[in-house]
């Protein structure tokens, strides 16, 4: 009975209240929900099956381009995370400390990890002796712990899970290439299965990861107009390895320093989903990475022959590698429909009697409603071009999104306007100073500077706040 | 030329010294090593590939059987913990303490999870309210943390890669069917997977996990005639869930207990696959699991259209679905051949000029060095078949070292002498009494009870030990 009146609950309207919708769609789809412990997550059944396919869709990309997992302790020593000063000062203040192992008190504390730059450096110092040690291209599946004071379902939580790489190289150059080659993996993966549009650029510094040279996103517009840092990349240079005292031989036999980079992404993108492509009905999730594409719904399945041809068209497309389900429950069709529609299946597939006279079945697109009436003996032909349509026009819709809510602005009245007329992304010439920065964030509410877009275009000399030399377009906006 | 030296390095031979024996195998191969955090592994890309292919394979298991995978936090509050007496018992002398978040004292020690049983009732506390939310049927692929005191690669470190099961029912006798179940699975995956023959059976009270009711276990023989505990499986009965005020109304209104299991499989089984199935000169791999199951090596490889060929056939096999690596390094074949053998890689394939102007390959297999001539157009449809008869062969020859070295005792003299005399694990009668288990322990210089196994046959009536009424046959033996 619970389980049932849970999926009439009303979900806010996106219009309404925006950051309750959210919250709202992350509870009726059971997608996670908080623990005993203080901004830690319970990741559930229903939004790790998302988690498990993005891992799985970039995990293979990851090992076509030569990538390496694996695992490192969940504990770094207080000695090791301080052998780096900027990572040190960026991590210090938000990492949880074990001071106790069973009853006795340690004699240097350890950190739960936060990230682990220090810990692959730690063993390259140890193993990394000659330039046919290198490169290493070596990534892990797992959760970090960052001690955050406020905390969102999938966007900020004190752990979250995600994947971190890191990669060691004999030349600033081949590092530099792994480094945007990741960013492209990033890409590719974001666009292409999870359906969501991006924009590629560098991070200004004031935005760089702790301890990075240079710091490369995707960013991504949620329908709410703030964005979603969703990867990023960073090339560390050398400064990194040589904390950590790391050298190689070179053919030569010459000793030189290595260059490093590290990439991540992690369970926020599940948050881009979820804001990108919801609706007021809950979840809309791409077909690629939706855990169940296809939900069959039976109407008046206790009539003669309804459940065996659902169950017969089940097998079928389940043998057809349709990740598919029968709903053959004592629910009421109505709340199949509604649980289906919060949960974001991309199709459900309505079968009753007289459809099956016909010998049809009745598909209707969860992402825009459409209903397509097809012949039982052409579904296994048709489904997946069906599948396919809806996650090339969830793409196009979330692009045509994107590019009519980025503005230009000029000047800082105008663009002041523009992030009050609305919910946009401002593109404006900036000088390079981090004061300016800062004064275009305060004037206009919070809009940060997302990156500079790789495919950067002049639209002034000058910078907007202080009116000096512009360096540089900056993409800006608020962000989550 | 630091990466050549090291696969000349001589590895223990097993005979002379089996622990050293295996410590050598696991730092040639380059499986894993001990991180900067005492007690704690580094699972390299060589390790944490064989770990892949087993989560893998028991991961779709799983879900063929209607698992759903999660994830909960990391952090576990010491009041959560407490809930369940045996339980805390069990586990507060190992685990880790956090105290400090940021430079924040917490009010409250949360722990590093050592198991996640009091996390999965904590959310069935709150959401299972009827029996229509039941069952629930849970697991998470995650890392744990004991503080042990003696570590070994693999065998017991202070944080461990596993997955735990966690599952919940209206009835005891769904929990104990799951229970099963779930034993089923750990034994198909490693008996076909591994190749790895299993003894199956139940634990004596004394060696139950802390607050179970009933422990379900798979054992295996190393080839020191130690046992290794690979899986085990555990029926809670509605002890742990009482305890966390887990009730749940039946269909008359009624409240009821509800009833639950847990079950765990670990990276100790690499260690069973180094032990059961590696030789002198390294590690042996199933192919089902092993990370590249050919490797193959050019001979004069600047020889005109050698490293065309050798390519050729790469590209050939791998479109045929096999895990094939090609070393064409500069390194020579002697080496290659040494690496490939350390490595466990299932079959090298040779290839020289020679071999080429016959259209030929040589294949040798690892397991047992046996040569095979194959015509190249032949190898995708015959390199299939040998990796199956590698596997088969395999599990053959570990089950008939693991029958030739059972033995029987009806008497406590000639149990003493039987370990004295070989590498073996006995069979005796046990009265159910903990005194005379330790007893026995105690006598034989270490043999304890491994299991009561579900192939019980009396072999006499009374208790080797104290001469009473026996209750059960005993499987006994020395373990890692």
């Amino acid at each position: 009975m619970s389980k049932d009146k849970k999926y009439v609950n009303a979900i806010t309207s996106r219009e309404v209240d925006f950051a309750k919708w959210y919250t709202d769609v992350v509870k009726e789809a059971e997608l996670c929900d908080y623990s005993s412990v203080k901004g830690c997550l319970n990741y559930l059944p229903n939004g790790y099956a998302i988690w498990e396919n993005i891992r799985n869709s970039l995990d293979k990309r990851f090992k076509e381009t030569g990538v390496e997992n694996v695992y490192l302790p969940v504990l770094i020593p207080e000695s090791l995370l301080e052998k780096e000063g900027d990572h040190i000062e960026g991590f210090a203040p938000e990492v949880a400390w074990v001071t106790h192992g069973g009853i006795e008190r340690l004699e240097e504390r350890l950190c739960v990890r936060p990230t682990s730059e220090t810990l692959f450096c730690d063993i390259w110092q140890k193993t990394v002796k000659s330039y046919r040690d290198l490169p290493k291209v070596w990534n892990q599946w797992n959760s970090v712990l960052r001690w955050e004071k406020t905390t969102r379902p999938f966007l900020r939580s004190r752990e979250f899970l995600w994947q971190e790489g890191h990669t060691l190289h004999a030349t600033a150059e081949e590092a530099r290439e792994r480094t945007q080659q990741m960013l492209q993996v990033y890409y590719d993966c974001v666009t292409e299965d999870l359906a969501i549009p991006l924009i590629v650029g560098r991070k200004t510094d004031s935005e760089k990861f702790a301890g990075a040279e240079e710091t490369y996103t995707i960013e991504a517009m949620m329908h709410d107009g703030k964005a979603l840092q969703s990867g990023t990349s960073h090339y560390f240079g050398h400064g990194f390895p040589d904390a950590f005292g790391i050298k190689y031989l070179d053919k030569n036999n010459q000793l030189h320093s290595a260059y490093e980079t590290s990439w991540g992404l992690s369970t926020r993108v599940i948050g881009a989903i979820i804001m990108v492509h919801g609706d007021d009905e809950g979840l809309v999730l791409p077909p690629k990475i939706a855990p169940t594409q296809a939900m069959i719904i039976p109407i008046n399945q206790y009539k003669e022959g309804v459940l065996e041809k659902a169950n017969e068209i089940f097998a079928t497309l389940k043998e057809n590698g349709i990740r598919v389900k029968l709903d053959d429950s004592d629910k009421t069709p109505g709340y199949k429909f509604s649980q289906q529609e919060i949960l974001g299946i991309p199709v459900r597939i309505e079968l009753g009697p007289k459809d099956i006279e016909e010998n049809q079945v009745v598909i209707v697109r969860r992402d825009n409603r459409e209903k397509i009436i097809i012949k039982i003996d052409e579904l296994n032909e048709k489904l997946p071009k069906i599948l396919e349509t809806i996650q090339t026009d969830m793409y196009n819709k979330a692009k045509k999104f994107l590019d009519t809510h980025i503005e230009s602005a000029t000047s800082m009245d105008e663009m002041i306007q523009k992030f009050q007329e609305k919910k946009c992304f401002v593109k404006a010439m900036w000088c390079g100073s981090e004061d300016c920065e800062d004064e275009i964030k305060y004037q206009t509410g919070g809009a940060g500077s997302r990156c500079i877009p790789f495919d950067e275009k002049k639209i002034s000399d000058k910078c907007i706040y202080c009116g000096k030399e512009a360096k540089h377009l900056v993409i800006w906006g608020k962000s989550y």
